[in-house]
C-alpha cells in the first residue's frame, strides 16, 4: 500500500540502475527527498538536460553534446593510431588507464547476426571510409576479449587488410596480480602462446 | 579531461547516492544515456515532481504529497496505538516487518544538543498535542538503539508519564539467526536482562 505515490514511483525508477534493487532504491529515494534535495534537483535537471542534448560525435560516434567529441576535436592526438571500442565507456577505461595518444571508433556493440546486428548497425562503413582516407596507419582492435568481441576484431581485421592498414589485437594472459592456480585454461592458453623474452 | 562536459556532471551528480562511487556513477550514467533513455527521462521527472509535491504529512511528519499520510487518512488503522520513529525510513521498515496496525509519528532526527536539536526540531510540540487528546493509550518507542536514540526515547518517555499514556520500548537482544559468539557485549546484558520464561 504505501508503494503507491509518488514516492513508491521515484523508488521504483530508482531499482532501474544498475546494481540497484528495491532496498537501495529506498535508500536513495529517502536521501534524494530528505537530506539532499538541492543535489536531487540538479541530479534531475542535469540528466534530463543530458538526454536532450547528448548524441553521438559524428567521427568517432562515442556520446558527446558537441559535434566532434574533445578526443577528436584535439589537434594534439595522433591521426594515425585509431583505436576501435565496443562502447563509450569503453574510451573512458582506455583514457583513464593508458598512454594511448590516438583517436577511437565506437562500434555500440558488437557483431550479432542473430540479433540482427550487422556491419551497417556497427557503423563500419563510417570506419571504412576513415581508413579509405589513408591517415590511419595502425588499427587497434580493443572489443571485448569474448566470443563476439573476437569474431568482430577478426571481422574489422579483415577490413583492415582491404585498406592496407595494420591491424592489432590487445594482449591476452595473466592478468597483473593475478594467480596462475587462479587463472582459467583459455587465458592461460594465449598467455603462454603470447610469451614474450625478458631483455 | 573527459569528466568535463554534461556527461561529466551527470556522473558527478550520481556519486551523490549513498553507495554509489565514481566507477558505479559513470555505469549508471552510461546506461541511463545509452541502453535506458525512456526510464531516465521518466526518472528525472518524477524526482523533479516529487521534490516540488512531496512534504510532511500533517499529522505524522512523514512524507507524503498529501496533507494526511495514507496511513494516517486510514480509518482502519488503531488511533490507541502510536508509533515514534526517528524517520520517514523507519516507517516503511515497521510496515514492511511487522502487523504493526496503529498510527506513527516521525521525529526526523533524535535529540542532539551540540547540533542544536532539540524538542521543537524534532516537533514534539505536536506530539504532546497528540497525546493531550487522551486517544493514545500505548506509545511505542522506536528510535534507534543508539545512545541518541535512547536519551531521545528516554525524554519521550517523560512526556508520556506527564500525559498519563503508557510508554514502551522495542526489545532488545539476540537477533533472530544470531550467534552468541558474534554478539557485542551489551547486547548480551540487554538479552539476559530482558530474558523471557517459556510458557
Amino acid at each position: 500500500m504505501l508503494k503507491k505515490g509518488l514516492l513508491g514511483q521515484v523508488i521504483q525508477h530508482l531499482c532501474c540502475l544498475p546494481g540497484v534493487g528495491p532496498k537501495t532504491a529506498q535508500r536513495m529515494a529517502f536521501q534524494l527527498l530528505q537530506r539532499n534535495r538541492d543535489n536531487a534537483k540538479a541530479l534531475a535537471e542535469i540528466l534530463l538536460k543530458a538526454l536532450a542534448e547528448i548524441g553521438h560525435c559524428q567521427q568517432c560516434r562515442t556520446l558527446t553534446e558537441q559535434t566532434l567529441c574533445e578526443i577528436c576535436a584535439d589537434p594534439a592526438r595522433e591521426l594515425a593510431l585509431l583505436c576501435v571500442v565496443e562502447s563509450p565507456a569503453d574510451v573512458w577505461t582506455v583514457e583513464q588507464a593508458t598512454v594511448f595518444k590516438g583517436r577511437y571508433f565506437v562500434l555500440h556493440g558488437h557483431l550479432s547476426p542473430l540479433d540482427g546486428i550487422g556491419p551497417d548497425e556497427l557503423g563500419l562503413d563510417a570506419l571504412e571510409q576513415i581508413l579509405a582516407k589513408g591517415e590511419v596507419k595502425e588499427l587497434i582492435l580493443a572489443t571485448n576479449s569474448t566470443l563476439e568481441g573476437n569474431a568482430t576484431a577478426y571481422f574489422i581485421g579483415e577490413l583492415a587488410v582491404k585498406h592496407k592498414v595494420q591491424a592489432s589485437r590487445l594482449a591476452s594472459g595473466v592478468p597483473m596480480g593475478g594467480e596462475l592456480e587462479f587463472i582459467d585454461r583459455v587465458t592461460l592458453l594465449h598467455a603462454f602462446k603470447g610469451r614474450r623474452n625478458i631483455e
